[in-house]
């Protein structure tokens, strides 16, 4: 069962305060390079595995897809998730991403933002996303990039005159315990290689993969986001099902 | 045109003692790794870019391979490739990767150790080696992770009692120079993400992304191996023609 962070009172109060969950899609900043690798939506059967408070179902349906299901861990965000939503065709509903059965062949697009850098057997789930796709079906996922994850001690240092992230344990996969927004986030580390291969063997084919980093006029706005051009924070990624499984 | 190190005579003089260069193929901690990657050589036609001292080449055809083509750009290398060959299966070929000319549709498998960190215009080259491979082929190659080449100044620093790679300049791609073996070393830095795109728009599929590092056995063995597992140092990749253009 994954850690249900979302639900923690003081993480779900800083949370909320967060651009993304007040200003949705426009306040990520990595929305626009991960809107780059969806499909055209108009008449997709979606699913949003981590919907959070439902931002990507409305934009999905203002841009004309036919149906979106939105699941997540946290009875807290899909409550605010509804309380925002009046729409038949969006429904939400509540499963920990480690145990969901989906239905078979069901989905045009699987969509997750955030979400599978929280998830301790992978494996499992991508075979689930795998099966729940049509033949010529599209995942399309960001998660933390396993630069960012790795550190068991995430920081910075100044070295030669210029911000450093301290790498290290990269190949030492498993749990991450953090202090993000509260205390004792958890974490799963994997390397970006492991993550390419699960997606292989799961039977999909990696189309895009983006090592996301704020543009130029991102960080003229957002001075704060200058360190995260020394070393990617996320990792975007585009697949669809192998032709031969 | 790449920067040939490798007949700079203080490099040549230091590369020439490293394990790699004396033992061979069996001297590379990568290499049961990279191996992983190829398909079954017998009567394989295949192009090797970079050879150096023909290690490559030579295991190739004691595995049953048809015939080799070794290129690279460094003379003394092959050269010496020379003085260690003799079979009228290998044949060798002294050509910058940035500008050679490859035949088409010409080889089953195309071969690279360590050597597409120094191309400049890697697009170009990755174009050539699709349209050389047969629409069945491989293309097997190994490079250093961009984790590695990333900083200005690379460095390692000790933090909360553990030794950190000092990561910067990730997102900022473009040449590094670096005092590897000798000083002012040209390396091309391009993030992961970068390269997987040049591949897929180059008309590959990828379908392995291994990050290496050294097994506890090699760590034990070489001990000063330990600080590889804190970070990727080298990325092993293998793709195949895509079904569509």
């Amino acid at each position: 069962m994954t850690q249900n962070i979302y639900d923690n009172p003081e993480f779900f109060q800083v949370y909320s305060q967060m651009r993304r969950s007040v200003h949705g899609l426009e306040g990520a900043a990595e929305w626009p390079t991960l809107r780059a690798l969806l499909p055209e939506l108009r008449g997709k059967r979606i699913l949003d595995l981590g919907c959070g408070f439902g931002w990507f179902a409305r934009w999905a349906r203002e841009q004309g897809a036919a149906e979106i299901l939105g699941i997540d861990v946290s009875e807290k965000m899909l409550e605010r998730a509804k309380e925002m939503t009046s729409d038949a065709a969006i429904a939400y509903q509540q499963a920990d991403l480690e145990e969901v059965e989906l239905p078979a062949a069901r989905f045009d697009l699987v969509f997750s933002s955030l979400a599978l850098h929280y998830i301790e057997n992978l494996e499992r789930l991508l075979i689930s996303v795998r099966t729940a796709l049509v033949p010529d079906g599209w995942f399309v996922f960001s998660m933390e990039h396993p630069v960012y994850t790795a550190p068991l001690q995430p920081g910075w240092v100044e070295y030669e005159g210029r911000p450093g992230w301290v790498l290290n344990s990269y190949l030492s996969e498993g749990a991450r315990v953090t202090d993000w927004l509260t205390k004792g986030v958890i974490k799963q580390h994997r390397t970006l290689g492991t993550t390419f291969g699960l997606l292989v063997r799961s039977g999909f084919t990696v189309t895009h993969l983006v090592e996301w980093g704020p543009t130029a006029e991102q960080v003229a706005a957002f001075p704060d986001m200058a360190k995260e051009t020394e070393r990617p924070m996320l990792v975007l990624m585009a697949a669809r099902p192998s032709p031969k499984l």
